[in-house]
């Protein structure tokens, strides 16, 4: 299967870089071992790796010495671990974006049928596809926010929301600020230093490059989050709270080294301009390439700029599942289908008659011919 | 540094077996993409190796076909997740015994701040370090269980709890029955045709020989867990709440396919016999060479056909780590030290004069040589 086109990289990114592999194997053979609660060699130098891999992720997104890296297996268990450790008063409203996953979409849900929270959509203008700034400056004067949460990327249109707009509006009334930067760390440039952001969540498996199995939150914030997940952290084990102080407290279990020094691996290799640069030229070849078949529908967000890497679209007669599986089928392209775990955008996308788009997750390892093969293979579709 | 010897495999196994590494890098390197939402071929090969892995887990412990495994990335998180997710009465007693770790005691801890739950622990016989199985049948008669949770092997001292009789005794109150295999499954034969165990949680990277990344629990129960970490399920995403059916109501975000693959392999390679014939003759020799030096106290259950692996103990005139640093220095010797998470059990043990106990935990991969080695560092200590 080593000849598939692989478009499926706002899920995961596929392949990874070599060092990724070579990295996670060396890391297995020889210290896959605890980490932080030992004082052996082996676990010094795992303990070693996790703090190197911290420093380079807080250098990534310029953050301030304040800042902490908080991880763990997943950034839906982050975003878990953040809004349920938010302390929300009575009858608070969290704003979310429209564009949200379900990541952070069905925690609040779940909030809510315990907590009395008003959870409300970011206004969205629905000729363009974007966030309409000042019905949202509106909006929160009327009903001010305790929280916004926002995605940077969205993983369903690949629109890139006006992240520093929202949040500084948002802190005008000292909410929370929460961005999950799963589909926009190390593809676009992100600096703390000029962004009003308390926690920004992070995957390691998407544009990051690195493995499953490690991810996170930057605590850019003096927020105490309530205990949420609890369990050993190899200090202070007679007690039977967490530890105090951020960002011991949220971390529980043995760390996975082997994702850790995948990470690292990872960060030694990304350069967000050149990466950026490459999905910027693939995405504009794309997207011409689809608006010249007719019977495609494109969903993207008005002013291209704001846009990059991932492309929705369907296909005129077709659900989208039909397009993928034809697509894997006859012409070993893998692209994903369906509603891609974002529950709120679909009712501006109106595209529930082809149950869901197909989507096109770019990656730095993609190239113009993967493009050009998946507009052939299209073409090819159509004319059947 | 590969010629440590490694003694820590109470806290992770290591080395792990070869095919594990293999499937690991075959993994990453072919097929390291999202399972379960996708239909693609490379998605399809990732979801029939998590189907497959889930069937030899369910194999190995005997399960009954209406069982299923909830995977997760730690065990921690299975145990937050089963404790969360119960929904106890106002005033309804848990019994934990006395040998828990901090996966289980401060989750319940945390339980118990929200909710008015009593903790109890399982009445524990100072002289033997055993459960007290007649007092502990007096207290559910006299304050009835609502839910019991018993780890199946200490990770202090490597007792092997007698969970048969624990659970026999808690279901004739109807209780819900949580075993924490995380230093059992794979070296201990567990049937779960024969104990009453409502929820099995287990780690992949303990006695399985797996991977950091990837545990769960077995759900052997109808019982409904409430919704706790809610996340994409890459189904049904228009939907706020999760799906309605175990295990897919309790697995949120992409799986672990790397983690998964390594898991798969491990359960290949284990053989319960033989590992547990090998441990059961390292431990023998390992007690024996240890009662045989002066200034040596062993925390042991009195009767040793309870007991496996794990022996702690602490030296006259040492604090532990004192001890665990001199064999890491002058001997390359990796055991650990402290309090092991776990912090009821020490109570017993009176233990912190030393600020707990040395810790060995002995794998598979250790020989004869390797504790030969362990006796003799000891008794160089002790000549110093």
């Amino acid at each position: 299967m080593s000849d598939v086109i692989y478009l499926d990289n706002a899920a995961t990114t596929f392949p990874k870089p070599e060092n990724v592999y070579n990295a996670m194997d060396e890391a297995n053979r020889n210290y896959c071992v605890n980490a932080g609660r030992s004082s052996y060699k082996l676990a010094k130098k795992a303990t070693e790796i996790i703090e190197d891999t911290k420093k380079l992720l807080l250098k990534l997104v310029n953050a301030k010495n304040s800042a902490n890296v908080v991880f763990s297996p997943s950034v839906t268990i982050s975003l878990n671990q953040i809004l349920n450790g938010l302390d929300f008063v009575n009858n608070s409203t969290v704003y979310v974006s429209p564009y949200e996953h379900n990541a952070v979409a069905r925690p609040l849900n779940l909030i809510s049928k315990k907590n009395s929270i008003n959870i409300r959509e970011l206004p969205l203008n629905e000729n363009t596809l974007e966030i309409d700034i000042e019905r949202m400056k509106y909006m929160f004067a009327k009903e001010h926010p305790a929280c916004v949460c926002s995605t940077f990327v969205s993983n369903v249109t690949g629109y890139i929301l006006p992240i520093d707009e929202i949040f500084r509006e948002a802190k005008k009334y000292n909410a929370v600020t929460v961005l999950d930067a799963a589909q926009a760390i190390g593809l676009i440039d992100i600096n703390l230093e000029k962004l009003d952001i308390d926690f920004l969540a992070f995957a390691g498996h998407k544009t990051l490059y690195g493995p499953f199995g490690i991810a996170g939150f930057i605590d850019n914030s003096s927020i105490y989050l309530k205990e949420f997940i609890v369990g050993g952290t190899g200090s202070d084990s007679l007690n039977l709270d967490m530890p105090k102080n951020s960002p011991n407290k949220y971390e529980y279990a043995s760390p996975n080294i082997v994702a850790i020094a995948g990470l690292k691996a990872a960060l030694d290799y990304i350069d967000v301009d050149k990466i950026h640069s490459h999905e910027r030229l693939l995405t504009d070849y794309l997207i011409k390439g689809l608006e010249d078949i007719k019977g495609i529908k494109i969903y993207l967000p008005h002013n291209l700029i704001n846009h990059i890497s991932i492309v929705s679209f369907v296909v005129d007669g077709y659900k989208s599942e039909d397009i993928g599986m034809i697509l894997d089928e006859d012409f070993n392209i893998a692209v994903r289908t369906g509603y891609h775990c974002a529950p709120f955008i679909h009712k501006y996308l109106k595209d529930e008659f082809s149950l869901g788009t197909v989507r096109v997750g770019l990656s730095y390892f993609n190239s113009k011919e993967d493009v050009r093969n998946l507009i052939n293979a299209i073409n090819d579709i159509l004319l059947i």
